[in-house]
């Protein structure tokens, strides 16, 4: 049947392949929370990879940073970094900066013969991804965007059950992610600045179902719709809550909601012709994880272990390059939602479907 | 906090009051399954009601069903019923007909000043709904909208949890219902003809997420949009998928999915500023019902006893006829999701958002 070992070891990495491989060193570009606390620990913990060089704007800020972590080789100004200092120090880049900014560090160490791992949204601006993308083709590196919900065991097992037809043909899709920003970011935030973040609510934390999504399904948005509400003063000019729509082929219907002003959640559910199918928590790395099946075969509830995302996702991406593989998700998946997300904001702003 | 209490007694009948009246008399005006096999069984197994007349365009299939129910007093044709045949043998109609014909049997009820239960939607378009509020009101019957989830135990603690802001603000709001149509309908349903029905996926059971949000917020929606489709040849001219959102007042947003064709699944998730409410099952009378709650001071998980929601909704509109109450939902309530449903197709076929 379509459930046949998928559940069996919930947390296998079916992507790892031993190498003989060095770790790979990673260059880390932007020193803000994400990257301190998420990224620096999980690299630490991660087997495949090692953080060796820190860039930011403050050498202050990356000298203490790196009085922490003890495989780190150099620290740069983003100056150095862009003139190609130390760059016999790293192998690859983790650009974590405002989603403007970006492109310039994707280009630079394109330039550099490195391997990047960016960030999501890839940019805050479609043309800008276009770039990133021909700029890394152009070096031959590879270039992968950091949805680390991919490498989360659940998103893993959820696709593989939906491949299998553990739930038949999918007909309709929930998706749903919101958190409190205002409580971990200032109102000076770039998110909420629209030129640095390219819009707040709908590709800050949308992009989650709205990937995820995409990713389960291995089948990409059509036509969308969306619609945005700014309550609170700070989001005035962008986006705080946001309903949206997507269209998928074969007749497949996604409703997602997101909100940068609600409790932290997030959720998904797959109704399809046999089955349903739901994931809770998987889009924050600290949430407790459930898996849910129900089908006329079984009734499955599913708590498994919980991962580092950011270290499964650094260990699969130096993984890959350790064994000459490209990493997925790619720049050209990325851009798949960056044409998404420009739709979505040009619908809420006519209140009209567009066609992507 | 405000859970206290909402949850000791999850099955309570918090609309019940005793009293000494006799049982209210039903007249079954359509004898479908629907009223064979959900409606007339409810009634036998309720209290404060009994099924005393019997209303078909069958003789036979009149008589042969009221051989099964020892209350039945009288067996009517449509023409009798209209004609005021046995008007003595009955306090109260339930109407349960194609859509498009609700009007003038709800009409003639109320030219033989009996109260009225209707079933949802209404009617097929707005007009004929708006005159069956206008006939009922000239005649001073009560006129209630059979919304049987409005009655169904964990949708009313779902509203008095989040009335007492046990999730906060309520910010976005996911819903869902779905069934297999055609294994329980024939491909020549009434469901299928636009003219009977007045639309099949969006009104027949996308009104179950819309009503039930409106109930549980105490809120109506002011703009929406909706796309559909039709997948199978049955469904050519009409609605088979459909996934639609809600803009309801102080910026909540609502997406819903439903669909005909796929597996039997109904839930209702709202996300607030303090919480997550999660009900799942709760469109079917026969599902298990599920109600999920977490908040920083509360995880809680209620799978309460089944009870038969018809029973709960034909005890409740019969125990406020007893008692000389208006029963809710009332007719005004239901034309709002007339023409909200009107407001989703108009979306659907244009692609633009619609102001209700």
């Amino acid at each position: 049947m379509a459930l046949d070992g998928v559940l069996d070891d919930v947390l296998t990495r079916d992507w790892e392949r031993p190498t003989d491989e060095d770790p790979i060193r990673v260059a880390m570009v932007g020193l803000g929370w994400w990257t301190r606390e998420q990224a620096i620990p999980a690299v630490a913990d991660a087997t495949a990879c090692e953080t060796t060089v820190l860039v930011s704007s403050s050498t202050e800020k990356a000298e203490s940073v790196a009085a922490d972590v003890d495989t780190v080789t150099a620290t740069l100004s983003y100056q150095q970094f862009h003139d190609g200092a130390a760059t016999d120090r790293y192998d690859a880049v983790y650009v974590c900066t405002p989603n403007a900014l970006h492109r310039e560090y994707v280009e630079s160490a394109a330039d550099h013969g490195k391997a990047v791992l960016c960030e999501k949204p890839m940019a805050a601006d479609v043309a800008d991804a276009e770039a990133m993308v021909q700029s890394c083709d152009d070096a031959d590196v590879p270039l992968m965007v950091a949805y680390r919900v991919q490498t989360e065991p659940i998103t893993r097992r959820a696709r593989e059950l939906v491949r299998n037809g553990a739930v038949g043909e999918v007909v309709s899709v929930l998706g749903h992610m919101s958190d409190t920003m205002l409580e971990f970011a200032s109102e000076d935030s770039w998110r909420l600045d629209p030129d640095l973040a390219g819009g707040t609510t709908v590709n800050d934390i949308g992009i989650y179902p709205l990937n995820t999504i995409r990713f389960v399904l291995d089948a990409d948005p059509q036509a969308v719709y969306a619609r945005t509400e700014a309550e609170q003063a700070a989001y005035e000019g962008t986006d705080e809550h946001t309903a949206f729509q997507l269209e998928f082929p074969d007749h497949v219907l996604a409703s997602c909601t997101a909100s940068h002003s609600a409790r932290t959640a997030s959720s998904l559910r797959l109704v399809g012709t046999d089955g349903e199918l739901t994931l809770e928590g998987l889009f924050f790395p600290q949430s407790e994880k459930v898996l849910r099946l129900s089908t006329d075969d079984a009734d499955r509830e599913i708590h498994p272990d919980p991962v580092d995302q950011m270290r499964e996702e650094f260990d699969y991406f130096a993984n890959c390059l350790q064994r000459n593989r490209p990493p997925e998700p790619d720049g050209r998946h990325g851009l798949v939602d960056m044409r998404v997300i420009d739709a979505l904001y040009e619908s809420a702003s006519t209140g009209e479907r567009v066609v992507v």
